[in-house]
C-alpha cells in the first residue's frame, strides 16, 4: 500500500494514528502542500480533490478521504477494533466521530484558512479557489471553543470520546485538539479538566507520535 | 424503531429514502424546526446537538447523524446493499459520499442558512447561536456551482455517483441537487446533460417520495 501523506497536515496523521494502533505499515509518499504539489496533474490523477490523505492499494485502486480509508483499513486488519464490533458500536462510534469532526476539526480548519496568509486565494481544501472570509476564522474560533466544552462536558461521564473504550472518534477528537492549540492557537482552558485529562492518556499512547 | 425527522428538512430525507430502498420502516415523529422544537429540553435527550434525524432504537439506543443510521440500518436489513459489500466497495461508496457531503451538502446549507432571515442568529445548525455572514452565502452559492460541473464531469464516465450500482451516495446526491434547486433556488444549468440524464433516472425511483 501507498499513503500519500504529509508530515505536518492534521488529516493524513488521523491515518497514520489509525495505523499505527494496528501495526500497519504503507509506503509514504510526501505531498507538500505548503508547495502546492496537491495540485500538480500527476497528483491530480491520484485524488482530483487535491488533498491527503489518499490510499493506493496493490491493485491500483485509490480511496481518498479518511473515514473511507478507515473504513478500508479495519476490513484488511479488524483488531484492535476502532470502528466497533456490533452494529450498535459501529453506530455509536461513527455517531461520535462525526460529531468531533463537524464541530471541532471543520471550524479549526476554518479559523486556520481563512486567516493564515499562506492559505490566501484557497479558504477551501481542493481544486477550487475561494477568497477568505475574516469572518469565518472568527467564527471558526468561536466554535472551537464550544467544541472544547461540549468535548469536556462528554468527557467528564465517559472514559473515551464514544465510550468506555478507545475508538476512532478519539483519534479525531485528538488530532483536532492538538490541531487547534498548536496550528491555531487556541488554547485549551484550565477549567476543562475532564479534555486535560483524557488528552493526557491519550498522549501516553505509542500512535500519538505517528 | 422511531425516527425522529422532519418532513421538509433535507437530512432526514436521506434516511427515509435509504429505509424506502430496503423496505424498512419507523414510527415518524415530526420535530418542527421551523417552530424550534429541537431546541426543547425533551429533544436535546435525544439528540443534543438539536438535529434530525435521530433514530431510536427499541432497546432505547439513540443514534443521530445520516451515516451512523445508515452504518446501522444497513446492518439490520443488508439487502439491497447500499454501503458495498466488499471491502473495497464501502471504501469507495464511502469515499464519494463523503464528497458529496462536504463539497454539495455543507455549501448548500451554508448558502442556506447564511442568508435566509428564518435562520438569523443560527447560521450554524446546533445548540450554538452565530450570527450570519452574507460572504458565506455567496461563496456557498458558488461553491454549489462548482459542485454541479463536478458532479456533471463523474456522471459522464460513469452511471451512478460511486460506481455502476446505485448507492448510498446517489441519496446524498439527489438530495443535496434538489436541495440546492429548490430551497436555495440555484438552477442545475442546461449544459450539464450527465447531471440531468442521472437525475431523471433518480427520480423514477419509488424511493425518491420517501
Amino acid at each position: 500500500m501507498q499513503l500519500y501523506d504529509c508530515d505536518y497536515a492534521p488529516s493524513p496523521r488521523r491515518v497514520r494514528m489509525f495505523m499505527a494502533e494496528k501495526s500497519l505499515t504503507a509506503d509514504k509518499i510526501q505531498i507538500d502542500l505548503g508547495k502546492g504539489e496537491q495540485f500538480s496533474d500527476w497528483y491530480r490523477d491520484i485524488n482530483p480533490r487535491c488533498m491527503v490523505p489518499a490510499l493506493k492499494l496493490p491493485n491500483g485502486l485509490v480511496i481518498c478521504e479518511v473515514t473511507p480509508i478507515w473504513t478500508y483499513l479495519e476490513a484488511l486488519q479488524p483488531e484492535p477494533p476502532l470502528l466497533g464490533t456490533t452494529a450498535e458500536e459501529k453506530a455509536v462510534i461513527a455517531m461520535w466521530e462525526r460529531r468531533m469532526d463537524l464541530d471541532g476539526y471543520i471550524p479549526a480548519a476554518e479559523a486556520l484558512r481563512n486567516a493564515a496568509s499562506a492559505f490566501a486565494g484557497h479558504a477551501v481544501a481542493g481544486p477550487h479557489d475561494y477568497d477568505q472570509i475574516p469572518e469565518l476564522a472568527a467564527r471558526g474560533r468561536a466554535r472551537v471553543q464550544n467544541f472544547y466544552a461540549d468535548l469536556n462536558a462528554r468527557l467528564a461521564e465517559s472514559a473515551y470520546v464514544a465510550g468506555a473504550a478507545f475508538s476512532a472518534a478519539d483519534i479525531t477528537a485528538i488530532v483536532t485538539v492538538q490541531f487547534a492549540v498548536n496550528a491555531v492557537e487556541i488554547a485549551v482552558p484550565d477549567r476543562l479538566t475532564a479534555l486535560l485529562r483524557w488528552h493526557e492518556t491519550i498522549s501516553a499512547r505509542p500512535s500519538i507520535f505517528a
